[in-house]
């Protein structure tokens, strides 16, 4: 079988997605006889591109990463994303367009235009999910199609799928966790005695935190990231207004060393329980002792912890590896795992 | 799709996968159409029963857990397991007698009769995982049916499914990890200042140590899971005696009071690295500091750390939880697993 791939998006994430494509594209052949070509792809500032007979995607990378627009490379002039996903005669769309948290656009048209099209689709942007997810799983449904979302949390390492395939008829009870590498990056520098402004500014110079950091450090990452689990685990709609999260700017120094020498430490905890029916949520600051299975994961790790009915406290780790590569590809790996589930 | 079950072993982890089974069946009903009956059970030592038209299940627990005979509620008379196999008309069968780390058997010869009678299986028993893992799947495979182990390691918590569902085309280049409970809580207690012989009696207390302990301290349990993920996760057979394992026993008070003053701590670390297509593993104590995954698993907690090729270190731990149930109904819950996701 072979399939036409549209990337929508064309950022970090979906370039290390092309990269990922191309190494494991003997594997996928010998093992699930697939074959694939991009045949559209759209950029934020570079232009747009589509290709039936599929487009050049060594070009197209080098043509981003050097600055320059990718439209000479299309068969068709092409106003806007949209217009790449109707032209592009694709059969599966990645769907990586920056996240918008309030509305979910432009991903849940893209998204929705793309199932009506009968293409599936996978997406690293949390808005859909929060903002489209019962939608979305039930046009792709009606198409014969399929919508998934794995790297949507904790960067494309499988979580969805774990709950998915591993958990049959498990009910979850709760789940807690650490979501957003900057803030606890953030911590982890201000224990060692960092000031905020100085850890943030590594953060920064990291690449993990944007210049406007307001999205990490007052939680609403990791509220869009509690919502969109909460939607798709439990299948009960939940924004991230609705989490209403409290940041880690009321968290000072002095507090911290504190804690330090109680043994102790802050946490951005992400929690939520199902309680008699209800669920309770929540983004806040914590402190968090040894006991915790949280205490451990320093810097830009990440995970949850599920508690179910039957296994209790199961735990997923995203450790940091200083100086290994991970953040982009291992997001891109999340969309391409969705890929391979979907296709073999 | 009815379900004849036949229960091979009816200890702690069987009784609680019955008590499951029948706790689940209204989900499995409604949701994969499936119904049950246990139409075979085989004790160790309180006799065996077969009925095709099921069994009354929690008769037989009662007769069991009150030390009695089950043999009355068989339709005929029975020599042993075999006959169970033969007689049971089942059509998937869980082995869980108990383990013999050098041949598998008599879980071996089980999985083999039931395979070619064309039941599905599903153990908790790392014997046969070991020394039958290729055999046992080329069987099932000719058979059209399925041979799994989700219980082997980790207790029942999803690890063999994870990399098999959640991880498609990713290349594992090692693990790491603390796969038994015994030695972490002895070490852990060791910690708080117990000597070995005071924490092994409280390990044997709590039902985690055998009387005999020499297999979960001298490394061997550890081992037969390092050599049951070698041979599953990277397809190539390994036994425990090529793990060659180091347990616990020369590790001191003083060794490990001196390792908590700098900080560190010493866990019985299993290991398994494919170097250059070689893969080297071990069993062995070793010093770790707050840097490892493993320094924060303490007392009975578990768990794994894989690096892929694309998702860096992922890890999966089962924590220690106090008071609350875990042990043979995770156990059972693996079990479980298999069952619904072979019939679903």
């Amino acid at each position: 079988m072979h399939y036409n791939l549209a990337l929508i998006g064309f950022g970090n994430v979906a370039r290390a997605l092309a990269r990922l494509l191309v190494r494991k594209q003997d594997i996928l052949k010998s093992k699930h006889d697939v074959t694939f070509s991009f045949t559209g792809i759209s950029t934020g500032r570079h232009g747009h591109a589509v290709n039936p007979n599929g487009l050049d995607i060594q070009k197209a990378l080098e043509l981003v990463e050097s600055g320059k627009d990718i439209s000479a490379l299309s068969v068709k002039p092409l106003a806007d994303s949209m217009e790449v996903i109707h032209h592009s005669q694709a059969n599966f769309m990645f769907e990586n367009s920056p996240v918008n948290t309030e509305t979910g656009q432009p991903a849940l048209d893209h998204i929705r235009t793309a199932l009506n099209l009968g293409m599936h689709v996978s997406t690293a942007n949390k808005g859909p999910v929060v903002h489209g997810y019962r939608e979305l799983t039930a046009l792709a449904a009606s198409k014969g199609r399929t919508f998934r979302h794995e790297s949507a949390v904790l960067g494309g390492a499988p979580v969805f799928s774990v709950m998915r395939e591993a958990f049959p008829l498990a009910e979850l009870e709760s789940f807690k966790g650490i979501f957003n590498a900057t803030t606890n990056v953030i911590l982890s520098r201000m224990e060692s005695g960092e000031t905020y402004d100085e850890a943030l500014k590594y953060a920064q110079k990291i690449g993990l935190a944007e210049t406007d950091p307001t999205n990490d450090v007052d939680g609403w990452d990791a509220a869009i990231k509690v919502a969109a689990l909460v939607t798709v685990l439990w299948d009960t709609p939940m924004t991230p207004q609705q989490v209403n999260p409290t940041g880690i700017r009321g968290i000072t120094s002095e507090m911290i060393a504190k804690a330090k020498a109680e043994g102790k430490r802050y946490k951005l905890v992400c929690s939520a329980e199902k309680v008699n029916g209800d669920i309770k949520v929540g983004v806040a600051p914590q402190l968090v002792d040894s006991s915790s299975s949280l205490y451990g994961m320093m810097n830009s790790s990440t995970g949850i912890t599920f508690r179910t009915d039957v296994i209790i406290d199961y735990s997923i780790v995203l450790s940091e590896k200083p100086g290994m590569t991970g953040g982009p590809v291992e997001t891109a790996y999340g969309l391409f795992a969705d890929f391979v589930n979907i296709v073999k």
